[in-house]
């Protein structure tokens, strides 16, 4: 039972869904750290993409506010879901409250999450690789999905991670997968694409997929779709896609 | 001197000038406060006006996050600067560290805030004068500014406050010389909107003004100009703007 007073709502399926696709639809967010001198929350715009299991990582500058806070306390929260037209309350955000680990270069995780990075922000190319840049990698803790006026929902981390035991073996196939999935089906971005009913930009790029779903890229946009169920392996994931782009509607 | 290897310029009138016109016309931010039952860091959007000494002043809900954070822990940031097309981080970003008072009814500056409030943000009349919604004013501490790779600046809270002793009596007198002067130049908006390269939205109403400057607004795009010095009174600041709008250039 909730209290009565509390402007939350049951968490469903459908609120957890719209979580996940607003944290993964992200290309940039408020990123809010403790600021080691005040104490002060210091929040602060970040580029953001997402593990193999559906963590945000960041990449900051060593040289950044943010790098000297979370070095002393890793506590962070991220604010995604961007407005569009009209009052900037009426669309839906997510705070997610992380903690944030350095993803150091030799660690096992960082191609993995460079690769998935580089494919949807394209531009960072040019710095990614100094060495006063680093990742972190923030492990949801727990989150508050803001859904308009009187739709409140909070959230366990867990239900922010896609637990599945095909995480690796999907992160080690993904950029194949795709080329696979690109050269047998040259125009599968655009009719995904249409099937999902985007905004008319185009052209469409697939850049990234996992267990949950895949992302579509076109310039500033960026498409989320969560699959019904969690996808066993890269071929479930490009049935799917083959699915969802081509099937009789 | 600075260290040489800070990312940090040194401040100039030019960077305060931006870092005052980018929180001055933010619609709406994102604010970080102090989560009490977990310390972490929780940034979440809300809307923004400024107050007429230029202190940021938000409207939340008594049942919100925010508050029962802000009750307990007046340490608040906020992240104002919207990015447009392209990099998110090639846009400059304002991040104001401030200690947060709530504003009570009985205030003497709560109907100079819902006034200046209103003005921005027409449709919270649906809801401003709930019982369980109450403003903060947020007093700057300091601020960083972001103006995009290798400019970054610090500020003094005080570099954010118009420090004029003509502040009250400008708020006083603020509605009713707005309506004159749109009386005797019914064009004024729009000629001040095309005086100031403003995107071509129209039309244009000036919702705001005070010693240092004025704001327009044209539904989703908030223009705020800065004066070169502070005006004295509302006749200086009628005059500013009627040279702006009409002077040849």
């Amino acid at each position: 039972m909730k209290d009565p007073a509390s402007p939350l709502r049951e968490t469903d399926d459908d609120a957890r869904k719209l979580a996940r696709v607003i944290l993964r639809s992200a290309r940039h967010a408020a990123n809010a750290d403790l600021d080691p001198e005040t104490g002060f929350p210091f929040a602060s715009r970040v580029l953001v993409a997402t593990d193999i299991d559906g963590a945000p990582a960041i990449l900051v500058s060593k040289l950044s506010a943010h790098t000297r806070a979370l070095a002393r306390d890793p506590r962070a929260s991220l604010l995604t879901g961007e407005p569009g037209k009209g009052d900037p309350l009426a669309f839906p955000r997510l705070t997610t409250q992380c903690l944030a680990e350095p993803v150091e270069r030799s660690s096992a995780f960082y191609e993995r999450i460079r690769t998935r990075f580089l494919a949807r922000h394209t531009k960072a190319k040019l710095y990614i690789d100094f060495p006063d840049f680093l990742f972190f990698r923030l492990k949801p803790q727990q989150a508050s999905l803001n859904g308009g006026f009187g739709r409140a929902y909070q959230f366990d981390g867990n239900d922010l991670i896609i637990q599945s035991a095909a995480n690796e073996a999907i992160a080690t196939e993904a950029e194949e997968t795709v080329r696979d999935l690109v050269e047998r089906h040259p125009d599968v971005a655009e009719a995904l694409a249409i099937r999902l009913k985007a905004p008319e930009s185009g052209p469409w790029r697939i850049c990234g997929i996992d267990s949950s779903g895949f992302d579509m890229i076109s310039s500033d946009l960026l498409l989320r779709y969560e699959f019904e169920t969690l996808a066993v392996d890269t071929d479930h994931i490009c049935s799917n896609m083959t699915k969802i782009a081509y099937s009789i509607p």
